[in-house]
């Protein structure tokens, strides 16, 4: 299996954990919004932090899974689901929706460029490659919102979401036909989503078929 | 793994791209009767054109999964929901609802034979072949409900959709006990399930249970 | 693979098919009240049974699956498919409530202690182990409310459904550390979480998230 580079073990460590934790997050928001109980919050973002990776892994045959390897992301999203009803409150007091939002931009970037390049690694097509990226890093909220009985927001609401994250995985995938290293690659690119994610959720870029 | 005989490539890669076509656009369809925006429309179609046989080859375990090998349907897919909203209006206007139904039965046909032949060569009991050859048959469908936040059609309009597969997949597997080629007892069953689903369809013959 | 003791074979063979009768049973009920016809019948049943213990073995990576070495149990489910409608006219004078609950909460600690006990023979942590033996338990019903187009009862019923197939699997997972043997572990944590599940339900225990 080709070699993710990881330079900064303690940095990229904390990004993951953001991720996974924002991923998390939506899924409380959302699970609480259907008036779940503590198996239902737990379950929702336990899917929607991990929904995407999984799914991509089951396509491409890759085990162990990541929340395998990683008990400890299980264990500590099972303690805030424990927590979650006054945990909301306060986080929801501390946490802007611009902060929520960043923080997800960075993960979509993370997960989408992390899910291309393992696609890559098990020899998928470039194409395969791309769609596999943008899985990783969106079905994780399709999940979530399959099982809280909804029709999948970002399927739906116009943003350019996966859009940002497929732009990021070919910007990947060409960056490897440069002189640039693939850690500069992985990192550019998922800058790159994080940013574009950014920029079109300050500018309300949509993207809608003409009426018909 | 058990030869699946292609007696003339040319024909069955025809048939083929009719058979993802239709299913690809019956997920257009739904995708744009619950407004979905273009990330929705492609991976719902893409969802309705490869679920059946995906779910098929999990259960199996078998990799690569079909569209991995042939990632030329997936871009066509993508392609086509770049450019549905126009598409879809002119579609409407060139293909007659007989049409639809002709070619949806063709590839109801082959995905269940295909299916069914499949599970075999990977040594499946014959009444799990079956249900194989059935789920590749309409899983595409289900799944795009699913996604799509409706029951299941298939589970629910009492038309003998899956019936005509089920009855197609026992009629390949019967004649293995003939001395009929296996290339002829594919095209056979297939020709029956598409023939057994347009009758049932010219008759709008129902299979529901008594009230109770 | 790790050795799963089987120490009476025609009893556990009785309270196997048991808990799939229950399992399929559910299926039936949800599938009629949604007012599914017989392929919709007979696929939600199977899902009901089977769904939980297939979700499993496909994130363990383990085949073949339970169902496809034991076709039997798919054929009988297909029977009472076909005979649902009178079928299941006849299992309501016949079953009481009570009835039901009892054969679902043997099931429920059947299912989760074989789901614990198989993970743990992949080398999955203990805490990841738990989690199967919890999937293993509720995701039929899980993926029966999906299909049918509902949030899942146990994510929001607040009965402590889950929690004590949770609980049983960590019984399970300590016992190991004692002297007592394995076939005891697994029967004993079988029989903790019936009982729990009985008592919660007797006294109508609830776990809901105070009001926020």
């Amino acid at each position: 299996m080709k070699h993710v580079p990881v330079p900064h073990v303690s940095l990229i460590t904390v990004i993951e954990v953001v991720a996974i934790l924002v991923g998390a997050f939506s899924g409380f928001v959302e699970a609480r919004r259907k008036r779940m109980d503590v198996v239902g919050v737990f379950t929702v973002a336990f899917i929607t932090a991990f929904g995407g990776g999984t799914l991509r892994d089951i396509l491409l045959d890759r085990r162990p899974l990541f929340w395998v390897l990683h008990q400890e992301y299980a264990i500590l999203i099972f303690i805030l689901a424990l927590v979650a009803a006054p945990l909301m409150r306060t986080l929801r007091q501390i946490l802007s929706e611009r902060l929520i939002v960043v923080a997800d931009a960075i993960g979509l970037g993370l997960f989408a460029v992390a899910g291309v390049s393992q696609a890559q690694a098990a020899h998928m097509p470039l194409f395969i490659a791309s769609m596999m990226g943008v899985i990783t890093g969106i079905f994780g909220g399709v999940l979530r919102d399959i099982v809280c009985n909804e029709v999948p927001m970002v399927f739906r609401d116009g943003k350019p979401y996966a859009i940002c994250a497929f732009f990021g995985c070919w910007m990947y995938i060409g960056l490897q036909y440069t002189d640039v290293s693939d850690d500069f690659a992985l990192w550019a690119s998922a800058a790159c989503i994080t940013v574009l994610r950014l920029v079109t959720w300050k500018f309300e870029l949509h993207l809608h078929y003409h009426k018909n």
